[in-house]
C-alpha cells in the first residue's frame, strides 16, 4: 500500500505472521510495527519465507514458548539453505487469556468452551473455578474458537487479548492464565540490508554449527567468555542428516557494531564450519548492557593503535 | 496388577504416561515399559507428578520436539521442587502417522479429516495429494481425532499407528509424513532407588541453575571437555522468578558409575547453586562411548593410587 502525500511518499510496509489473524503472533506482529499492513500466513516457515520472496518486507514469528506452535520450526527455518533474514527487533508478550462468549451470555450459561489444545490447558484451572462443566473443545487456533463462537459451534473462546477486535463477542474475562510467569518470544525478521544501530542495550543471534567433539562447545563459549560477553540463551538442535554435527542457537548481550562483538564472532567464524548471523537488535528488557575494561571500544582502539605502531617498526 | 505363579510373585509395574490412550506417547511407553499396566495422565506434570507420588512406578513422557504436548513442561516439571526422578531408558520414535477412517470408507470419500493441529501440520501436504478437498479439523490429540472418528463427527484422523489396535476403523494409510526426519525423544522415568547399571553405551542428564555471569556456562562446560566427555544436548531456560539465573538442561555421553562422569559431576556441584541428577541410563541409539587415556577408569585408579602415595609420605 502507498500513502501519496504532497511531498513524500511513505510506503507502508507489509509483515507477514504466523496466524490466522487474531493471536498472541498478531498481537507480537502489531507491537512490533505498528501501522503496518498485516499478511496472516499458515506456517512459520511460510512467514518467514514471505520475507525471503519479497512478497513482505517483515515476518514476526514465535521464538521461544509458543502457545501454539512448535518453535523448533522457527528455528529450522532461520537455519535453512535459503536466503538470510536478520531480526530487527525481539518483543516479550506475557500469556494470558480472555474468555470470549457471544453477547450477552453468562459464565453459568456456557456449555462449552474452545482453543488451541496447549491454550485449554494454560486455563485448565480457571475452567474449573468458573464453569467446572463446560465442554473443552479443541480448535486449530486461538482464533479458531472465536471464529467457532461468532458461527455458533461454542459457546466460549480462550483467546489472546487482540481477538476481541475482529470478532463481535462479549470479553467474559481478561488476564486469565494458571501460570503466571508464561511468556512467549517473538523476533521481527527482515532481509539484511541495513542492521539496527546500537542502542547500548542490544542482543546479537546466532546459529552455529559445531562437528560433535568434546570441547568444542566449551571453545566456543570461551571466545565470549574472554571477552566478556554473557550468553542469554543457548539451544541445540542435532542436524539427523549429517552424522556427528551439531547446530547450536546462541542469544547474547551486545551489537556487532561493538569491537568486542565483531571479534568473538569473527572467533566464532574460524572456529566453525557455518555461522548464520541473525541480526543485532535492541533488547525487549532495555537494560543497558554494562561494558568493562579490557572489552570497551576504548580498550580496542589502544590495542589496535598499539600492534599498528609495532607493526610499522615503532615502539609507542 | 499381581500374577501369582507356583514360585514367584511378579509384580508388573504401574507406568503413568502423558495421554490419552493411543498417542505416540503410549507407543513410547509400551516399547520401554513391555507388558506393563499402563495408566494415561491428562498432562507431563500429572504423569510424572503420579511416580512421586507414588501412584505408578513408571512414567513416559515426551522430551524433545513432541507432537503434541509442549516438551518445555517436561523440563518445567523435572526442575521442580518436588521429590525427585530418574531416567531409566529413553526412546527414539520417527514421528509417522496413520490415517483411521470408518471401516470400507474410501479415500475419495474423505469430507473431513482430524487431529491435534501440529499433526495436521505435519501431514498437510500428504492431504493436499490426497484428499484436498477434506475440512481440516482440530482435535484435542490425535487420539481423541480417533474417538470423533468413531462416533460419526469425521471421517478421517491422523494418528499414531499405535491407535489403530485401540479402535474399530480402518487403516487408510500408514507411514504418513511430510518431513522424513522428524523424531520425538520419550524418557522412561521412576523414584531414584537404583540406578541402571551401565552398559559402555550411556547418556546422563542433568540440570544446572548457573547464575547470569559471562563465563559461568563456558566454566561448566569446560569441566566436560577437559574430562573428553560429549555433550549431545543443552537447552537454557531463564529462571523468571529469580533474576540473572538461568537454568540449562545438559545431557552427556557417559555413565555416573565411570570415575570421569563422576568427577565431573562433583565439579559441577562444586560451580552450581544447584544440580539436579536426572540418571545415567542407556542410550538409544547404542553406539559405544569410546574412553580414551587420559580420562579411563584405569587412569583414573592410576592417579589416585598416586595421590595416595604422595599423601602417606611415598613417593612412588
Amino acid at each position: 500500500m502507498q500513502r501519496l502525500g504532497l511531498r513524500t511518499v511513505v510506503r507502508v510496509p507489509t509483515t507477514a505472521y504466523f496466524g490466522p489473524k487474531g493471536t498472541f503472533t498478531e498481537q507480537a506482529a502489531r507491537a512490533l510495527a505498528p501501522g503496518a499492513d498485516f499478511l496472516p500466513m499458515p506456517t512459520i516457515p511460510e512467514a518467514v519465507g514471505a520475507v525471503r520472496s519479497g512478497l513482505a518486507e517483515l515476518a514476526c514469528v514465535p521464538i521461544e514458548n509458543s502457545v501454539e506452535g512448535a518453535v523448533s520450526a522457527a528455528m529450522d527455518t532461520l537455519a535453512a539453505d535459503a536466503p538470510p533474514v536478520v531480526a530487527l527487533a525481539e518483543y516479550l508478550l506475557p500469556i494470558r487469556f480472555s474468555i470470549l462468549v457471544r453477547p450477552g451470555l453468562k459464565a453459568a450459561d456456557v456449555r462449552s468452551i474452545a482453543s488451541h489444545p496447549h491454550a485449554l490447558a494454560q486455563v485448565e484451572r480457571w475452567i474449573q473455578d468458573t464453569m467446572p462443566d463446560a465442554a473443552r473443545r479443541p480448535a486449530s487456533s486461538t482464533a479458531g474458537a472465536a471464529v467457532g463462537v461468532q458461527s455458533g459451534e461454542f459457546d466460549a473462546a480462550v483467546t489472546a487479548p487482540v481477538a476481541a477486535s475482529h470478532y463481535s463477542l462479549d470479553v467474559l474475562a481478561t488476564d486469565v492464565a494458571d501460570e503466571r510467569d508464561a511468556i512467549t518470544r517473538f523476533l521481527l525478521l527482515a532481509r539484511p540490508e541495513r542492521l539496527p544501530e546500537a542502542t547500548g542495550a542490544d542482543r546479537t543471534s546466532v546459529i552455529v554449527v559445531l562437528s560433535h567433539q568434546p570441547g568444542e562447545l566449551a571453545a566456543v563459549l570461551n571466545e565470549f567468555a574472554s571477552r566478556g560477553i554473557n550468553l542469554t540463551r543457548i539451544e541445540s538442535r542435532p542436524l539427523r542428516n549429517r552424522f556427528g554435527e551439531y547446530r547450536f542457537y546462541l542469544d547474547f548481550d551486545g551489537h556487532i557494531s561493538e569491537p568486542r562483538v565483531a571479534d568473538a564472532l569473527g572467533a566464532l567464524r574460524r572456529r566453525s564450519q557455518r555461522v548464520l548471523f541473525l541480526g543485532s537488535y535492541p533488547k525487549a528488557e532495555g537494560n543497558a548492557t554494562e561494558v568493562t575494561a579490557p572489552h570497551r571500544a576504548a580498550d580496542y582502539e589502544l590495542s589496535g593503535t598499539w600492534v599498528a605502531a609495532l607493526l610499522r617498526g615503532e615502539q609507542p
